[in-house]
């Protein structure tokens, strides 16, 4: 219908170009091109979603020169919502706007549906936008006696015609609030429609006219001892709060596999665990929309990425089989529920959940979701990624192939089981170095940059006091020590004598090194005893036997980039973690934080439905290696128990790093037998 | 594979034939041949649903000798069916026996799954199972740690497998049961699958091994003023128990619109109407479940079948918009539910509930109900179907086309506003008739089968006592009073003096007519008042002027056949109504009566996917017709006041009856002000 001497409209940034008749409006032009150009009021010039900023002058490129007469002047609309609500310089509205001769268009990310947002995490990619649920405003026909359908079936209709939105359907929450609504909004009403692909899309509320008050998500990080959650824009992205709680479930056992004891031993135990995570969940949403300044009831999706145990938990299953081979899953897919399956009411009534899929028994949706933000399977080199927590999961891979496996760490990399031990919080040491030569520490607390031998350290950290070691403290003072001599290749820590240091004081029948002393004054004494060392042994070996599980069955010796996820991953010394052997062998340069990939992974899970269906399609394709019943655990395990390693050689380590070649006892220690225990209690 | 010297099998009634290898089992081949035999167990000799009887000796018609040899001996599992839990003389189990010569097999029809049940109703009509849910043995892979699928994923798996159900989905209730049902069969558990055909497939609920305690459903017919319910086998499509109570809402109201009013007058009153008959419907289930001696919680299906305000009021929605024009439903398509969206504890946790779609603001998913039952749709003959009650339903069609409509006849029709009226019980005069010499009356109560000239009368009724007339007594007895000259054609009573009968007695202006008096003997007087007269006539004008609009739009003067359906319609003697001029013209003998139609018409949807599919489809078919807006209907109205009838003929009715030419007053009484008067009170 266009003639070739049409103005030609060229919009950016997708490069999309065709030639309109005088008079088409930009939004019309953007559509029949495919151009990812928003609208929520289908062009009456109300949402102003369908922005644009026409630019001016010559374009060679393009092969054209657009002149200040390109689109029509502003009209009674465009003005009346420039005045009432107000628009950048140079913005129009898309759906006013005509074309008038040619153009070129550029298209704001704020006016993309699509719109890719960049991750604040180091690495550098970006997250695209495919809203799951939309606004959408519809004008329904009045109803009529002589063709009586209901009102709910001519929105449906209305949907469809005008949105191509096809077999809406709603619940009864929603059916009874449909009629005064649409009598409210003179038959002109605001829809939120969840349609994931999935089954039908729903109806999850509607409003008179048009609703501008938002529409919101939540991505939940549900872990065995903190809940982290974000309150997301569903249209921008945007996350407006951010909270973190402790899993009431602690009460029940620390770890995961204390508390499928605890349930296996108390009748209705899972229940009681189901009861308290359940109402902390919904407590967490009610804080996080207070904390955004929005009503509850506007939040329409959340997702939920958890380890299995927590996975069956917070779905009121029993996850008795999860503690004993063959640790079935009673459900592994992706979950697609409603806030008020699992008894959520701070959400809108018909808000829905959903749950990523659990990769294996041991290997949870969390992993799925940090496959998701990492996306090892896109990766051309070999990529290790470690979410560090009370149980680590371990992925490797690249294009070819990913596998899988989690490992019981225990809490020791939390500041739990150490001497000193605390979490990360102002007063706690984070950061340690240890001269060589004189044996003497420094260290760093949270909540100042300063060194402690710095003279304004004192008073820089008067408020919060020195107070403990958290996870990233001791993983660097253990490696320092044995960077310094005073600790052998084996774990054991010299004599004053045998290693010279004062700092080293006996112990029982071992020896502590003493980071800090303020006993003078009344403070604590802060030092890294021989049972610290111990613990860090344990939790070090079981994550590096892990990945070397993964490596064999990879058929590789090492690996050509590390990834260490989770909220405490973000904050480790990757020269430290390989001076301990936490991690395989690796140039340092290739070995990246990820922050917390399971809840940027969830984050991905709730704006997108192409991400939803990518992670289900992964998750089918990885390959999962359990640990608990592989032969060549214990022995990886058992031979990652020195510093760094007992066998690997760490030419890479070695390239950056001398380790004194100490030695303070006559074997190595019994952190065998310890480590074969304390395997063995914690599977079950 | 099968050679053309394979034995050949001709499997009765479907009179489908095949050859196959000796040695296949007789359900094998049923399957292949696409034979409706059923299994649950999917022929592992357990559930014996696929009992099949063989014939022997000589079959010319199809060509065939059977010996006694055609079929393989009993093997052990039979012989130990048989023994254990019996078989009868001459069957054999499906799955066992095997085919090892010519065989004809005689599919009993509580061997097929799409069985054939004849309706108890006057029609002939049979009713066909197709069901929704189903019962299916599944055996499960059990899991393993190298393929790490959840329990749920490898039971959806299963049940593909072995039955050819795919997308099973599940809600967190059963998966929560999941797993220590598969333990503790074995692998080997039922299924209970619901599965429409409209989204997934759902699991309702599973046990382990074979589950032989059944599959119940219950189909409701949710009136204004009473609730009956049928509680079903859903595998023999057998009634187990029926049941009825009051609507608990009339408390707030008789008739439907002072029900909309309630909610109009009283913030909230829309949700305590709903509370209470939820509540009401909850019972009922538990009663039906006591009565038939099963546990609740094998209720897995429900229909429900009601007007427009009950389907609001117990979906929970506001009726507000059907007290008023355009009378808009909420939602007018079927509805898929689950019994807890109604709060409906009383059921499977996962039962499901469906609910018919309304035809239109006053027609409801009761009328749906009645034109899947009656068919008119499937009519060669235009046939008129009336649903007598508080608002009659009212269907006109053929195959070609189908009119409907309601009309608010109100409740004179089931004793009330009838100044002796009652409820059908025992003591309620039933059935009168008046010599028209002599102008005395003898008339029948329930509870006996003799008439009151009868001299066992006195003694048969002396339990029960003679204690007022219910709906079909009062229309026999102002018919009776119209063919004995007492009464005129405009609806007045004579005096005693104009009609010639001491039984017409004065009563303030006017005259009443006494069927009974007891008061000598401390019983009641039961007579007919003008009052009476005028209630019957408003109820029958609303009730012919209905018919009479349909029969213009259709274009007709006549109809071919009339059902009476409704459980009071099936007492109306079709003479009688058509003295009064209830019904239209026509043949005495095309005059039938369907019982409790709508209730039909819900087990029909409660035992058939194509039942639920049909009726869809029929709905959207039907042509509505709103008598409110209609300018011919108060014509109609009026002169439908007249016994018969004004205007219309009645030739067929003058055949067979001669109506006195009485006339006792100047007019034809104030019944046209009136009429008016009341309808726009109820309407509006």
């Amino acid at each position: 219908m266009t003639a070739p001497k049409d103005p030609l409209v060229v919009f950016l940034p997708s490069g999309k170009r065709g030639r309109f008749a005088p008079g088409t409006p930009v939004l019309t032009a953007a559509r029949q091109l495919g151009v990812d150009l928003d609208s929520v009021c289908g062009g009456r010039g109300i949402c102003s979603r369908c922005q644009i900023t026409p630019a001016f002058g010559d374009f060679p490129k393009h092969g054209i020169h657009v002149g200040t007469e390109a689109l029509s002047g502003w009209n009674a609309v465009e003005d009346r919502y420039k005045s009432k609500r107000g628009l950048i310089d140079g913005r129009r509205l898309g759906c006013q706007a005509q074309i008038t001769g040619d153009v070129v268009i550029d298209v704001p990310p704020e006016s993309q549906v699509h719109r890719q947002i960049v991750r604040k995490a180091a690495s550098d990619r970006v997250m695209k936008m495919d809203p799951v649920t939309r606004l959408y405003v519809v004008e329904v026909e009045e109803p009529d006696m002589h063709e009586p359908t209901g009102d709910f079936e001519r929105l449906a209709r209305a949907l469809q015609a005008q949105w191509g939105v096809a077999g809406l359907t709603a619940s009864l929450p929603v059916l009874s609030r449909l009629q005064p609504v649409l009598r409210k909004g003179g038959w002109q009403v605001s829809v939120a429609v969840h349609d994931d692909g999935h089954g039908a899309p729903v109806l999850l509320d509607l409003w008179p006219g048009l609703h501008d008050g938002g529409l919101y998500g939540v991505a939940v990080d549900l872990g065995s001892t903190t809940i982290a959650a974000h309150l997301c824009d569903l249209v921008s992205g945007a996350v407006l709060a951010s909270g973190g709680i402790m899993n009431p479930q602690i009460r029940f056992g620390e770890d995961l596999m204390s508390r499928v004891s605890y349930g296996m031993m108390n009748p209705g135990g899972d229940r009681e665990m189901t009861a308290v995570v359940r109402a902390a969940l919904n407590d967490l949403l009610a804080d996080l929309a207070g904390q955004a300044g929005i009503e509850a009831r506007l939040i329409f999706e959340m997702v939920l990425v958890c380890n299995p145990v927590m996975h069956h938990l917070a779905l009121g299953i029993d996850p008795l089989e999860l503690g004993q081979a063959p640790f079935a899953l009673a459900t592994s897919d992706a979950l697609r529920l409603s806030t008020r399956d699992l008894g959520l009411t701070n959400t809108g009534a018909s808000a829905r959940l959903y749950v990523l899929p659990c990769i294996a028994g041991h290997v949870g949706a969390d992993a799925a979701a940090v496959a998701l933000a990492e996306a090892p399977d896109r990766s051309d080199d070999l990529v290790l990624v470690v979410d560090v927590g009370t149980n680590a999961e371990i992925l490797l891979g690249n294009r070819d192939r990913v596998l899988a496996c989690s490992s019981p760490t225990g809490p020791a990399f939390e500041g739990a089981q150490i001497s000193a031990g605390q979490r990360a919080a102002p007063g706690a040491i984070e950061r340690v170095e240890i001269d060589p030569i004189t044996k003497v520490p420094r260290f760093r607390v949270i909540g100042s940059d300063l060194w402690s031998d710095d003279p304004a350290f004192a008073e820089a950290t008067a408020a919060s006091g020195i107070t403990g070691i958290c996870g990233s403290g001791i993983i660097e003072a253990v490696a320092e020590m044995r960077m310094a001599g005073l600790l052998d290749a084996s774990g054991l820590i010299g004599s004053a004598e045998a290693a010279g240091s004062g700092r080293l004081i006996p112990d029982g029948r071992t020896h502590s090194y003493v980071l800090h002393d303020a006993r003078a004054t009344g403070g604590p004494l802060i030092s890294v005893t021989q049972g610290d060392i111990r613990a860090i042994q344990l939790a070090k070996s079981a994550l590096y036997a892990g990945a070397r599980l993964l490596m064999d069955e990879m058929g590789v010796d090492q690996v050509e980039r590390v990834v260490l996820a989770g909220a405490f991953g973000a904050h480790i010394s990757p020269k430290h973690a390989m001076v301990l052997g936490m991690i395989p062998d690796c140039p340092l340069d290739k070995v990246q934080s990820a922050g917390n990939a399971a809840g940027t992974g969830a984050r991905m899970a709730l704006h997108s439905r192409a991400a939803r269906d990518e992670i289900e399609a992964t998750v089918r394709k990885i390959t999962k290696v359990e640990t608990a019943i592989a032969p060549k655990f214990q022995e990886h395990f058992v031979n990652a128990n020195a510093l760094p390693h007992a066998t690997d050689p760490f030419p890479e380590l070695r390239r950056i790093v001398t380790l004194p070649d100490v030695g303070f006892g006559a074997g190595g220690g019994g952190s065998d037998g310890d480590g074969g225990r304390r395997r063995r209690r914690r599977r079950g």
